[in-house]
């Protein structure tokens, strides 16, 4: 995009904006605020923002002592706690890149983002050494392993080498550190998408995007000292939602979930009551799992003025009303990618909606995106690229631009597609926008199905036949069809003791909320539906599969 | 300042941030937002976001079809109303530059300003066009004059030529504007500071300036869409001290005092209470009128939540306690400068102090300047420029640097000896920081008083000597001395009634808050003190005409 110079107001360096400064300003602040960690074993560890910045420096320095260098990348494979809070500022703040590992990718997939990142440390926790075990011989460029454990080195079993024991590096280093003025252009950490095709592309994120990020978020949320902002995303995961960084910035109160998974959450929800959280986020799998487990308590936690993030698919408004209802606490939906550093919406009511809208009318809203969060530009744009009004009917790929999205991907030709040339990224998604600048996701762009030149949702299609009692599991695809372009086809996995529905009946159900035309030509009931390692409906695969059922 | 690049994470265009883009975005998610504007009969003009942003486009349009360029700069001379909000984004928006002209200035700084900014166009209000005639004839370069007024241009006499109406040429001109993506280091707008020595010195904010600081704001403070935010700070002042900007971002209701003075506060307070205004700001002379206003309301005011900004000077406890006491509103104290775009400062309590301080030692704690702004560098160095530590009793000059604090007065050789060559301002101010991060003004530095090596606060023994019954109005500076190097001289005009006021007395009253050392040798009981065109104590005359005192 053309930038057009005016009259010069900065003749001199202009001031940097480093993301290690979040936490200097911090500790200047809030030096006394607290941190709490829940470890492997259950227990949570306590310390200050002063405690853990004087181990930032230390990290820092002890990074210097093993040959770590500006420019330099260093892999994480962590879960959530003190420790990688400290990385994600003692490791970027030198000038080396994070390179975000998401721990449940396959080897072939690891592997591929280490070499292409050229990563040369890694920072492991001790449990899943094993993961960096099986990509070892596949990553020739790796130089070293920081390993954190509360154990001896010596007691840990391992072929990796060098091995390093993250305490022991801390313990020697010195406590201070002397940060660089990075260039805020300067790669603060790489994230690599995953999709259903193709390599892992690698997202790098500057400086620049977390910092600017890190106070929209905190704005717009918003965040502040009295807030306590429980990390359940995981860190690996598009750096954790923002929390990380949105939290220092405003000098909140943080608490890191551990190692946790959906049979923790009891544990989790008691943590959060007891340590009064007021921010967290995550998909809408864990909040129901949550609630499942707060509907059992006989004394409901009041959660009153708590806001859950959630992101990832729509949360159901059972869950929304649920949590309401039962603690008080706010799900926010919000809409986010890699590429766009996860928040690009929020859903918030404007005071006049909350006066013109019947509660109805309200819950129905919350099921939106949201608005997009003031400082990204949007285009909602057709097959030709023409930008579509914002009506709330018409329906395009969403196009992002603004401080925090990325504007292409490391070194791959996917850049040439996925990016236009006025900065804007193709998010692959379908939306439409309304006059009060709500966005409603209504489908993959590529999983739209495109039935006699309309579109039909494939994504609310599935949510209303997993609305059916006797529904597991859907997916919807469209196949090629002789005169309509494409129609739907359904693939259903029955709950146990429900296997006696027929098509008929499904029709019905979906028929409330879809006209006749739009209902797919065809049910298939299945015992299983293809996914992506990740966990993703694999329509790539079903669409191969069932390409020639309509022909 | 040195800047290290790392590894580099955008290779194409980065995304500007340009000040436009606030109002750009406040349309999409806030369009019906209300604008309200009190007109010089006292009537109430309403609208919304969406019609003032038409107005702005239709003024950038205007602009152009007069000969506005990309880099020209416009001069603004106007009150608080809602065309100066259009002028805050219409203007700057182009690519031009605001310049704000203070309309209390003496003409000869009027058309210096006029003249070293290179002003070719001014607007402005119809009952001001006499001060731009007082200086036209000083001012060669300029182009035109565009008047805003509801009368026809025909019905106005004036020697400005050619005149433009404002409203006419918003009339004429088309309602979308294309706003050029400018490099987000252009000049936003330039105010120019007066001090009691030289000519006033240009300070050129950047858009990336204007909007980083918008942010800040709103999320410090916060700022959000359901708060109504009153523009009592004259807008020509460092911009209105950015709640123009801040409110922008968050979609708030904004409210816009008109023209007023001191005797309009009866009104001002009543549109604070039928606006419900959540968040306002002003100096402590202007609160104190408010409050005295209040007093004698039947029914007070409720104004629980409502947070005012109070800058300039530090403001009495009593003036804080009666606004709480009165109306639940908040006053928190904010520190600025025009260099460092006023706000750099604000007093919040934090959660630890306020479980482990009194209520007595709270309200004393928020006569501090409060915590420097997150986003901010700061330094308090002693006169060789070594630092000094933030044990809250270290006092020296105050550095600030950040990404809106400037870093050179455009075309001054005082750039030189008031920055700093890693990039900060040296503010004049002396104070200290506290282990919790609170500033605490205590002199400008060279009003400071340095008797056998020790420092006196002039601010504070002003502030004593005020708070006696029968202390009109005081200053204290230090005068040369053969054996302390300097020592304390007080001037005291006294309140009629009072004049039997002798020396003992004030000394007595001074001896409860300061230590005998410290009293002033000399007590002069004088008619008048010597003050600036702008109204402060004129200290260089003084020291002028008493330098023999102690001699």
């Amino acid at each position: 995009m053309k930038i057009v110079k005016g009259f010069p107001a900065d003749p001199e360096g202009i001031y940097q904006l480093n993301v290690i400064n979040l936490m200097k300003h911090a500790i200047r602040n809030f030096s006394r605020q607290e941190i709490v960690s829940r470890k492997i074993n259950g227990t949570l560890f306590r310390y200050t923002y002063t405690e853990s910045y004087e181990r930032m420096q230390r990290l820092a320095n002890a990074l210097k002592s093993i040959g770590v260098k500006v420019g330099d990348r260093v892999g994480v494979l962590a879960w959530n706690h003190h420790q990688h809070y400290e990385i994600y500022y003692g490791v970027p703040g030198t000038g080396a890149v994070m390179v975000s590992l998401n721990l449940r990718l396959a080897p072939q997939d690891l592997s591929y983002i280490i070499n292409h990142s050229g990563t040369k440390f890694i920072i492991i926790d001790e449990d899943l050494i094993n993961i960096a075990e099986s990509v070892v011989s596949l990553c020739k460029a790796l130089k070293g392993f920081v390993v954190i454990t509360e154990k001896d080195l010596n007691d840990i079993e391992t072929k990796l080498k060098p091995v390093y024991n993250y305490e022991d590096l801390l313990n020697k280093a010195t406590p201070i550190f002397e940060w660089p003025n990075l260039d805020e252009n300067s790669a603060y950490a790489a994230c690599y998408t995953t999709g259903t095709t193709g390599k892992p592309k690698g997202v790098y994120y500057s400086h620049r995007n977390v910092y600017i990020q890190a106070l929209m978020f905190a704005a717009q949320l918003p965040v502040r000292v009295n807030d306590v902002v429980f990390q359940l995303v995981p860190m690996f995961h598009v750096l954790g939602w923002s929390k990380p960084q949105a939290a220092t910035y405003a000098g909140a109160k943080l608490v890191f979930s551990g190692r946790w998974n959906l049979d923790d959450l009891k544990e989790l929800t008691d943590i959060m009551v007891k340590e009064k959280v007021t921010v967290s986020g995550a998909v809408p799998a864990v909040f129901m799992a949550m609630l499942e487990f707060i509907r059992k308590m006989e004394n409901k936690p009041d959660l009153t003025g708590t806001r859950l993030i959630c992101g990832g698919s729509e949360p159901p408004i059972a869950l929304m009303r649920g949590f309401w209802d039962e603690t008080g606490a706010e799900i926010i939906h919000s809409y986010g990618s890699t590429e766009a550093m996860a928040i690009t919406t929020l859903n918030f009511f404007k005071p006049w909606l909350e006066k013109e809208l019947s509660e109805e009318e309200l819950w129905e809203l919350k099921k939106k995106q949201g608005t997009i969060m003031s400082g990204l530009d949007i285009k909602i744009v057709d097959e030709e690229g023409n930008e579509l009004p914002h009506d709330g009917t018409s329906s395009g790929e969403l196009l992002l631009r603004g401080p925090w999205i990325t504007r292409s991907y490391y070194n791959a030709p996917e850049t040439q597609i996925s990016f236009t040339e006025d900065g804007y990224f193709k998010t692959g998604d379908a939306g439409s926008l309304d006059s009060e600048g709500y966005l409603k996701i209504t489908d993959r762009i590529k999983d739209v199905i495109k039935s006699g030149g309309e579109w039909i949702s494939s994504i609310d299609m599935e949510n209303a036949l997993v609305s059916h009692p006797g529904v597991l599991e859907a997916a919807v695809i469209g196949i090629p069809h002789p005169k309509w372009d494409e129609r739907p086809l359904a693939l259903v996995v029955l709950r146990e003791g429900f296997e006696s529905i027929k098509k008929d009946e499904i029709h019905e159900h979906l028929g409330n909320t879809f006209a006749k035309w739009q209902l797919p030509d065809e049910i298939l009931f299945v015992k299983s539906i293809p996914r992506t390692t990740v966990g993703k409906l694999n329509k790539k695969v079903m669409r191969m599969k069932y390409k020639d059922i309509y022909s």
